[in-house]
């Protein structure tokens, strides 16, 4: 059972978060508040104030900041993908680089493009905490694997109300040959980061979370091609 | 010099199409016809009607039915991505499966995800031989490679009027280390394919060619995460 591996102490992956008891059935069940379904999960870069020493945002909890020093194998300060890769792999099951490279781009500063920093690294840290409990809360044999139905749940449980077509294109390639999706939590960190960062991108253009906008060619393009681009 | 490999009599990779001598120069300077720029290539899959033997639309040149034969290795009446891969790469550099993949998502039926029939792939086909024309117009000292300015000029003879804040994007991953990016064909073709696929997309919501269009959370959506899905 791979999923044991969480739970090592010495493993610098992240740890699920504190929830009270029951914050999850609370989220789930509250009418939507927006066109794009519940209110997101707080997976978004930290703002620039209020730092503490370390480069980390005040209040950074002391694991994560032990993680980071564990993770930046070099002691450079920053975090590479193969670090973050090493990192991952070591707690979970092998993470692909190519989930890495859309973590780092969706998480990165705009400014570097190849590594991130402690406030980077603490936001991508602690979504994925967060995105670690969500998935054990769905994977209830405890396989190390959801199921498609247990992913549309999980996503709807994270704010994001994906319309039945493309849910079907995105689960497709997890196919397991007999027409059924299986997701390890490295397919999962994937699909939710399409997920995500399409919608926050389309959100950004729709201010009045009205469920549409107009895009300009330029704008679509800027918004599509470096998603491309980075999931190489 | 790797490009002399494209004139062997004896390979399946396509062969330029026969072009007017003067119709590249006339293309390119005409002016713009709608927003996107220069009228497209005719790079669509060809109507339903007016098939002729084997599949083929009415009109495909024999060459095209010789090589659909010499591709389809196993006799199956179908191309699937690792045949498609075996025939360009003898014709040209080892091509990468992810710009094969791309490739077939764009040419291919939507009712058909993993292989292409006769008349995608006379589409394909003609296609590839057509940017396989445009490429070698632009690679003046024949070394099998193409810069950036290049590459923005092939892109524009070809319709496609990239911004210049995306097209830094979209050349980032082909930079060879010094700042400067240089594309093979292989490149060439998967930087065409985003580029193209993505605003074949468009252009469908873009009824009027004004170069913007209201989409809707959902379809938008709908239009990426295929793209993404299958450039995996």
């Amino acid at each position: 059972m791979e999923f044991s591996r969480y739970n090592s102490s010495h493993s610098a992956a992240p740890s699920a978060p504190e929830l009270p008891p029951d914050s999850y059935d609370h989220q789930y069940h509250q009418p939507q508040q927006s066109y794009y379904g519940q209110p997101q999960a707080p997976a978004s870069r930290p703002s620039s104030s209020n730092w503490q020493s370390g480069g980390f945002p005040a209040g950074t909890e002391p694991g994560v900041v032990r993680a980071f020093q564990m993770v930046d194998r070099d002691r450079s300060g920053f975090i590479d993908e193969h670090e973050l890769q090493q990192a991952l792999s070591s707690g979970y099951k092998r993470f692909n680089l190519r989930t890495i490279r859309l973590l780092m781009f969706l998480f990165k500063n705009p400014h570097d493009s190849l590594r991130i920093g402690p406030a980077e690294f603490a936001a991508l840290w602690s979504c994925l905490a967060h995105w670690r409990a969500i998935f054990e809360r769905f994977d209830r044999d405890r396989s190390g694997k959801i199921d498609s139905m247990e992913l549309r749940d999980a996503l709807y449980s994270l704010g994001y109300a994906v319309p039945p077509s493309v849910f079907q294109v995105l689960i497709s390639k997890y196919d397991n040959g007999g027409g059924k999706a299986e997701l390890d939590f490295d397919s999962f960190v994937e699909c939710l980061m399409i997920v995500k960062g399409l919608t926050d991108k389309f959100k950004e253009k729709d201010k009045g979370y009205t469920g549409s906008a107009r895009l300009s060619y330029d704008s679509f393009l800027c918004m599509v091609i470096p998603f491309l681009v980075s999931y190489d």
